[in-house]
């Protein structure tokens, strides 16, 4: 469990590092399958003065198990995305800008190019809105369960991100870090779809083709990038 | 007072760190209630330089009560503010640069998101321009006074910012080290809701409900977020 | 001669510091009335070998009276400045990406603002195009004629800068200090204006009121800004 | 070729420098015309771990010659293009975000001013969409022949640089320094000629004198830019 803190507490680092976030605005987690608790970040406490020690251990009903400090606020989304896609090790919230901006387009964000299909298959999509029901009680449960909704049918894996309609992005690996590195890709690809929208009146994603060629060159039994 | 000129000092210090100024394009100001003198910023001195001592005390007739250098040539206004809101502690005007164009562009900025509604409740208004006669006499008190107009039948505290037509944002909390947050989230709403615009042909406002859920989980006695 | 050396090195080497330019892209300039010498950086020299004795010292007739390098090749467009501007005491010239864009599109940038006014009396204009034979011959000579043209009638330490369509920005100041901070200044108001005219369909300036406001409680007798 | 290996680590070293580069989504090669190898960075190796010694040296019939680890995934690409362009001497690959941005909008780059003119004599191609059947097969190898297909009839010393459409940038030069100072120049021109193209309705390219000017200041025989 210490590895794991540990791991947790560097992958929530990583992220004013990044850039991603501002003030205490993001959190990651990070899970043990085998005994099905997951490590989250502290509710609003500042990068700076972090520790692994204050990292909250919780189980998979949503039970404080080890820790001093209450769990991030977003700790039931985390819960339901561990329960819903079986394969995800690692969680990450932001409110990175460029990928927010989308959110708040409520708006999926499109394949224009091989820097997204290298790690997202097809487009990032855009969860619908709560309902005034949904938002009322058990908000972030809901904010999970929506998100696993728009998944129905989909690979998590091969689309490791979603965006919460006017909210911000999370996004997923087979652990923290890779979770974290998938939201350092979110934003680029977000920042750089933007602007490629912006230089033409109606711009198309790239083709399945090239799409195919690039997640599969590096993801699956025929992938051949990376040593 | 020594205590407060430290923690204006610092606020004001958090500015150039935070990149919210350029040159000398802010100060921060705080308020001791009990005795009515606020501190603030000297005018046109390099955030380099600036050291606790030169901070200026100023009663609530607007008299210099201590300090060597004359205090911000924005000083009527922040007195203006401290008469009309009495909750507020800290006051902060930059030009930062996202704000300031919004505040060029003489619009307010809509709740996009809960980034947003985290920490202002509604949209972050627009102060009228000042007419002819205002801008002419007593210019900087009746840039206060508008503000003040501006929030009529308003909370201040659930809204703790607004922009200045043609000029640049105000922001403002409890105390100075609050209102420089507030500065920080103001310039990064005011980015974000510039991106959403450009993402869609029409953008709406996130829904109340969703408003309400993340500013009354932040705030006010059902608040559930941070320890 | 050191001193005015010095100066002029230091002001050249805030250019990287403020991001203002890329590689060897920018020079500054600054000048001895009483001798009428100027110093200026040299030729394609990057600024992290840069050293004060490496600057070149050229008369008013554009000659090279001191330093074993070529002058920058911009030379000329700054003899002709100097020429032209009698109370101008240093020049730089930049192609920091904003104010080069506004270049680019050949459009002078509106005073928006009072981020604008307090540095820039009304619109910071953009030179015409010069024809083929100016710039077949004597290119970096009539680049400066052309800016002294734009000027005719217009107070040059009221507006300390210019455009030069397609090309990039010049500014200016009492010395090579000053220039530099009307370049920073002139770099962030070029930003902000951009992003104004994007967040309405149609801007207009700041009212004559508020930029005579201040420009002159910055500028003049009447000035009451600062210590 | 110690010495290649050196040169080469050093170009690729600057990328992330630069700031054009996330992770390690980009690569620099070098070739010794004389002995008929190219040195280029391992497939999937982060910066901040990458060695002088990690570097692959490849032939021109592509097969590795030395090293421990898989050459670039880009490898075939940077090979067609030392096939097809003899005064080339370094590579480099990035997806850079601006330029990246035109390249996902399948864009060339207009040359609206001195800046790209100084660099790149004329527009900056966007090579056709390659075929389903030409990304099905030896597709790094097709996207280096699109590239020279481009480039028939032009001279690829005069404009450094393509963009791969919807993909991004590469650009060269006569060694790998200068590539990867191309690189960082045709980054900057994209982000300027994005700006350019939304401050007005229609903007025109710079005239062809001014053009010529530029280019021809700094290039060929006539030069007078520099030392």
């Amino acid at each position: 469990m210490e590895d794991l803190k540990q791991q947790v507490y560097e992958a929530n680092m990583e992220l004013p590092r990044e850039g991603l976030v501002t003030y205490t605005w993001g959190n990651v987690s990070g899970i043990d399958r085998s005994r099905e608790l997951f490590v989250i970040k502290p509710s609003g406490v500042d990068y700076e003065s972090l520790t692994p020690e204050q990292l909250v251990v919780v189980d998979l009903n949503g039970e404080k198990v080890e820790g001093d400090l209450n769990p991030s606020s977003d700790t039931p989304t985390h819960l339901e995305l561990y329960r819903a896609f079986p394969e995800v090790g690692g969680i990450v919230h932001t409110h990175s800008s460029w990928a927010t901006s989308w959110a708040q387009a409520a708006k999926g964000i499109p394949c224009y190019g091989t820097t997204h299909a290298d790690y997202f298959y097809g487009e990032i999509p855009c969860a619908r809105s709560l309902t005034p029901e949904e938002i009322d009680q058990n908000y972030e449960t809901n904010t999970g369960l929506v998100i696993a909704e728009t998944f129905m049918g989909k690979n998590p894996m091969y689309v490791p991100g979603v965006l919460c309609a006017n909210h911000g992005p999370f996004s997923w690996g087979r652990n923290a870090g890779e979770a974290v590195h998938n939201a350092v890709v979110l934003e680029e690809v977000a920042k750089m779809a933007y602007r490629t929208e912006h230089l033409r009146k109606s711009v198309e994603a790239a083709s399945q083709d090239l799409q195919d060629k690039h997640f599969f060159r590096k993801h699956g039994e025929h992938a051949y990038y990376g040593q």
